[in-house]
């Protein structure tokens, strides 16, 4: 059994690659969402109610919960073919996040981080307006955050060891991008 | 109470923004120089007697110093808000050296790591006829020290958690850099 | 004594400038191949024959034989000048694989990283035609190799706070770069 890992942009096609892989896939895939893993454990100790609340937790909580996520995620990845569906890192007005931190990316001990890719003029013309993707500013904004996220994508894999693997996702590139990544989860 | 890492190579503007900083902001901050610690504990031990002696400690004693200040930082940083002015990295005839290894950034524990930045072609522009700016040779140079200093100050992030935040201080852009700078220590 | 990593992916003529720099140096310095050292180890285990069997051990007892192979040098190291001829990334159909991952470089606990560079362009020239260099397939995908490898590279820098030198090597260069090379060994 095998955990990888799925990280990308908003605008960069995650979900539709990846939707289009598992049925591509004659093996069975559990998608797990780091995201709804961590609200689930934190509405099970009543921390949160609702996903808004999740940002009003405190930091030291908040890295107990991720901790405790990817210690879930990785002992389900002994059973089944996991793929982690998360960012290497999340934008915000006050800087990047990483979303997989060592405390994180060493307990999920992934086999695999795959980034899926797309130029950062491709990612601007897929996301202007569209409400959900307000953190994409510029062509130089993107070019930075692809930066950033590949940067801490191999980070993250010199920390455990993992196949950094770069997927591109260009226009009207879903189905290929889709071929690979399922080449690269079985292989 | 807080710690926030300024980084930023000379020549980029850092101490200009800091004190416009300082002063726009209605918050207390307790400044700190990491270079100036390290030889404040290197004078206390006897280790040296003035500054240009630092470079002269063997590395495994320069470990504990630079150890020792991250250790005494943090400890100031749970009773007052500090902004600790210090480089990503650091660019010698020799090499890039690590201004915040993995000892010293995870003793810091920081909540946030901002880098100042400006373009290669800005900051070449800045720094010709300086004399104390001898390593900025070329824009490529610059180029290439701006890319190594991102991607440390991201692995740092990846180790702590923290927030990497990215500032532009372009020509003219000093105030409004200051005030980035506020809202982002004050998030 | 030392020991400093020498990386630098296929085609950026790291033989050459290793080879010249061992003659250029009045110092003596034992050139250890990361990958021969694996291998030998792997052969006293019985767990191969041949060095195409390498890939075929599994992960566990490959990170396993990889951390002490370092621990090896690391002892060689001790009482020798040791240069250690290796790679930050390796490219492969299924991503990149960190050369140097977390168990391997803290145990090295290098002086000094070093990584042999040339532009995509120079390396794409070099290669084609070359059936040994078959992972460079363009050279947008050349710099990609070259981002990952100084991103795992500074990574790596940043676990041990050994210097990051990168040292240019372009065509007609490679004295020069030896002697680069030689100066940065010995600093």
């Amino acid at each position: 059994m095998s955990l990888s890992i799925l990280t990308g942009l908003s605008g960069v096609g995650k979900s539709t690659v990846l939707e289009e892989a598992v049925l591509l896939s004659d093996k069975e895939y559990k998608v797990i969402n780091y995201g709804d893993k961590m609200f689930e454990i934190s509405k099970e100790r009543n921390l949160v109610d609702s996903r808004d609340e999740m940002k009003e937790i405190d930091t030291a909580t908040y890295k107990e919960v991720q901790g405790e996520a990817a210690e879930q995620i990785f002992e389900l990845s002994k059973d089944e073919n996991v793929i982690l569906d998360t960012h290497a890192t999340i934008k915000t007005p006050h800087g990047y996040i990483p979303g997989l931190p060592k405390w994180s990316i060493e307990q999920l001990s992934p086999d695999k981080i795959i980034m899926l890719h797309a130029s950062a003029d491709e990612i601007f013309e897929r996301t202007q307006g569209d409400d959900r993707n307000r953190e994409h500013k510029s062509v130089e904004g993107i070019e930075q955050y692809l930066n950033v996220s590949r940067e801490m994508a191999a980070a993250d894999a010199v920390l455990t060891g993992a196949y950094f693997q770069i997927i591109e996702n260009p226009d009207g590139g879903a189905e290929k991008a889709a071929e690979k990544l399922v080449k690269t989860l079985k292989a």
